[in-house]
Parts: C-alpha cells; structure tokens; sequence
C-alpha cells in the first residue's frame, strides 16, 4: 500500500519538448502497485540548464529525457554511463544525492530485445531514419555484433554521420537515400526508426518498407509503440516474420528507467499491466 | 474527482530547511475534495537559487516558502506584493508564466484574523520574538491600525531593527529585554511568535507569558501551531479571554496559498477537514 504524498516521498520526473502521458502513467502505475513512495510527472522547459540546476538543487531522484534535450542536456550532467557516452546521447538521469548520472536506456532496452529475440547478428540490416533513436537503436546492433548495415535516410548529412560514427570500429556501415532498392541479401532485417506508422502521425496508415521487401526480409524491427501494432508489424506478423515492436521497446526502456530510480525490478506481469494502463 | 496524475497535472511544492508534512497533507486533502488537477510535494535545497530556477523553468505553478529562505529567496523573484515588500520576507510564490510573484500569506493572515476576531487595535500589545514570522506578525498589526507595542525578544539587534522598522511611520513601538515587566496597560494584547509550548520542543510545557499577565490581558494570540492548544492559549482560555491560536494563522496562510496556486476557494467546512487531516 502506497502511503499519502508526505515530506519524504521522492520525486520522479520527465523533461521533454512535447510531454506525453506514458511515462506519468507507467511509473505511477507501478509506485502504487509495489507500495513505493514515489511520484512522477511530466515536465517541458524553456531553459534547460536551469530545469537540470533545479533538478539537482531540488534532490529530484530521476528525470526521463526525451526530444529535444537528449544531446543538449550532457554538458549539465556529472558522469555518463556506457550507454550514454557511446552515442552522445541521454534518455535518464539518475540524482545520487547531488551528483547527476546518465544512461540511454532505450539502447540498454535494444540490446536486451535483440538478446531475447535471439536475433543473429550476422543479418545484414537497414535501418530507416537518423534521428537520436535511430542512432540508440544503430548503435545496440552493432554493440550487438552486426557488422553490417545500411542507414537508409533523407537527412544524407545525419545518416552520413550516423554510419560513420558506427564504422569508427568497422567498416561495413553505409548510408543510402530513401529511393534506394537493396538487393533482398541487403535487407535481411528491417528496422523502422521514422514516425511512419505512428498513430496520429500523417503517415499513419504508411508502410516503413516495400511488401516485397518485408517478404523476403527473415526480421523486422519497428521503434513506433503507437499503435502497439503498426502497419509494418501487422505486415510483417502477416508473412510469419519474427518481430520486434516499439510497445516491447518503450515499456523495456521505461522499464530500467524504473529500476535504476527506485532500485526495485518489476515482475513481467506488473510491467505489461502498467504498460496498458500507460497507454489508455 | 481528481484526475490520474497526468502530463497537464500542476505541481505546486514548499522549499524550507526542515521540510514538514502540513502543507503536503493539506493541499492534496484540497485537491482530491475539489477534483483539482494538481499535486504538492514538500522539497529542501542546499542551492537556492538553482531551486528557484528550477521553479522558473520547469513551470512549477507556486512554492510554499519556509525557514531559512524567507528573505534570501527575494532577489530571484520578480514581483513583490505589499505584503512581502513591506516585510522583506516571502512565503509564497506564485509562477505566471514563468514570471514570479511574492506574498507573504502569514501577514496576510493575520490580517484578516484581527479582523474577524475584531481585536480593538486600541489594545497596547507585547510581542514576543523577533523572527521572520515576528515580523510578519508586526507588521500585521501595525497596518490594521495598532499603534503602540513592545517587541520582547532575546535578540536585541533583531528586536530593536524590528521596533524601529515598525516605527518608520509611528513612533509608538519599542524594544524590551525578557526580562522586561510591563506595567498592565502596557500589555494590553500578549503575543507570542517564539517555540515557546511548541509540541516536541524544549520548553513544550513552557507558558510564553506569566500568568498574572494572562489574567490582566484583554487578548491573546499565539502563533505556535502545535498543539493546537498551547499551555499560553489554554491558561488564556481558562481566563475567559478571547485567543487567536496558531492553527488559525497557519490554517488560514495556507489557505490564502491555496487560493493563489489554484483561484479557487473551498468552503470553511472543507479547510477544517484539510487541516484536521494535515495535523494527524
């Protein structure tokens, strides 16, 4: 049983361009069912280092961070962990009595999935997109052990980085652009990484790759967690392709945001429930 | 009926050295029973101006501001109403769009509990202390009409400043050590704003004035808030003298918060059940 708000309970908290509901209702949702005396909620800023300051003088426990503070924000941060530092960019900060660390818990909540889902990684990828996801999601594949892809992308200078920056320890990342046909021995796994498929979004009903792609892909890896089914999914559910989906990737990420804020780890039945509830 | 914590939830907050629980409990208590879509959490800071800016940028709605920061909060804020302009000394903040306004709800309180009591501004008072909340107090009683008053306080520098600050526009208030003992028309009203009878202090079982003076005084006012009868307000109850208890003052001062932070004002019935919850 969770006790009232009082003096000690411990503040958790997000920061990000456009706040949405799913964290708030997914660590909430948790706080109540462990009987944590914890809360969280959702923030925006227009002045991030002092939104960080606040964090920090505030002895605020943990802060998620989204779009478009996850590069921004490192210059305010004291230490960064692995998963951070690799990419240059942060998803969580964690507030150990004053002294702020960060993580990329959507790369650590990759590399988990493609563990589980027993991925190979000799699979040649293409992964659409360049954005801060794009770059977690390119980066858990190569730390992974996939040594080759392609980065298919409309923004040539952010995809050109993009697979540069993974090559700096192996050459087989390259970029293309979006017209790009890959040989099907190219696209053994494709990955979504745009807002194609996105409910809401003005490519909702839009297909990620080509029918005849998704058919002779042998993965397929969709980042958008809303609908939980995406077109690209549902196709390739369809062709009997084994998946990865953005609603497994959002709720493992929120997941070790979770653990490393409260130091308590969930029971896989308490996480989908809360993941449900978060996307009421 | 309060709305799931959400991504448009308001926070509102206290900042003091020694956070306590009473403005938590009540302002949630208020929250729930009007179905407002805010939350309040009690924080500390060994950074003050960061904290500050925290509020600023994160939009926290209003802070409740307690010992040590009632003064040294002022030069971050931007707004000061006559009621912490007069003192020099803030207990309320309120965040308009990132622009942040000061109060002090304690003056204002007190104010308005002269007023109801209808305690003739006639009465020649003593005041007992010198701090931040003796100020307020003070200066209280001097703008509803009081004309003349002893300060009595320990501290002679802080007990002089505050009768010759009072003094400004009136020559009628002066200092006096402890040990002073008024003659019975100079102690008219007994005011105490030091610990004295605080529950959990040392001198709980104290009386803030002697018991001759509490029988020769026409009222009495005591701004201890716990217990809500304090040995000074009960021996003045045994008199038959009219009191003003310290539960009024901080019930009535987190009132004027309340409606500050949200613009919506409950019913005295409501305040009483908040506060009786905040108090257990």
């Amino acid at each position: 049983m969770k006790p009232p708000i009082n003096k000690d309970t411990r503040l958790c908290m997000s920061l990000s361009g456009r706040p949405g509901n799913f964290g708030t209702r997914f660590h909430n949702y948790l706080y109540e069912a462990l009987g944590l005396d914890f809360l969280y909620k959702a923030f925006t800023t227009t002045d991030l280092p002092a939104a960080i300051a606040g964090i920090r003088a505030l002895g605020i426990r943990g802060c998620a961070v989204s779009m478009p503070f996850k590069e921004a924000c490192i210059p305010y941060l004291d230490r960064l962990d692995a998963s951070a530092a690799v990419l240059q960019s942060v998803n969580t900060i964690v507030n150990e009595g004053g002294v702020l660390y960060a993580y990329n818990t959507d790369y650590l909540a990759v590399r988990q999935l493609l563990a589980q889902h027993r991925v190979d990684p000799a699979l040649r990828f293409v992964l659409r997109g360049s954005g801060g996801m794009a770059r977690a999601v390119a980066f858990a594949l190569r730390d992974a052990g996939f040594a080759s892809g392609t980065i298919l992308a409309r923004n040539e200078a952010a995809g050109q980085a993009l697979a540069h920056d993974l090559g700096s320890q192996n050459c087989g990342f390259i970029w293309q652009p979006e017209h790009w046909q890959p040989q099907p021995q190219e696209a053994q796994m494709l990955i979504n990484v745009t807002p194609i498929g996105m409910a809401g979004g003005p490519e909702a009903a839009a297909l990620a790759f080509a029918p005849a792609q998704i058919a002779q892909a042998q993965a397929v890896m969709d980042v958008v967690a809303s609908p939980a089914e995406t077109p690209l999914i549902r196709a390739a559910r369809a062709e009997g392709k084994p998946v990865i989906t953005g609603a497994e990737v959002i709720e493992l990420q929120a997941l070790e945001q979770f653990v490393l804020y409260t130091g308590v780890r969930p029971s896989a039945a308490q996480v989908q429930a809360a993941a449900a509830f978060a996307r009421l």
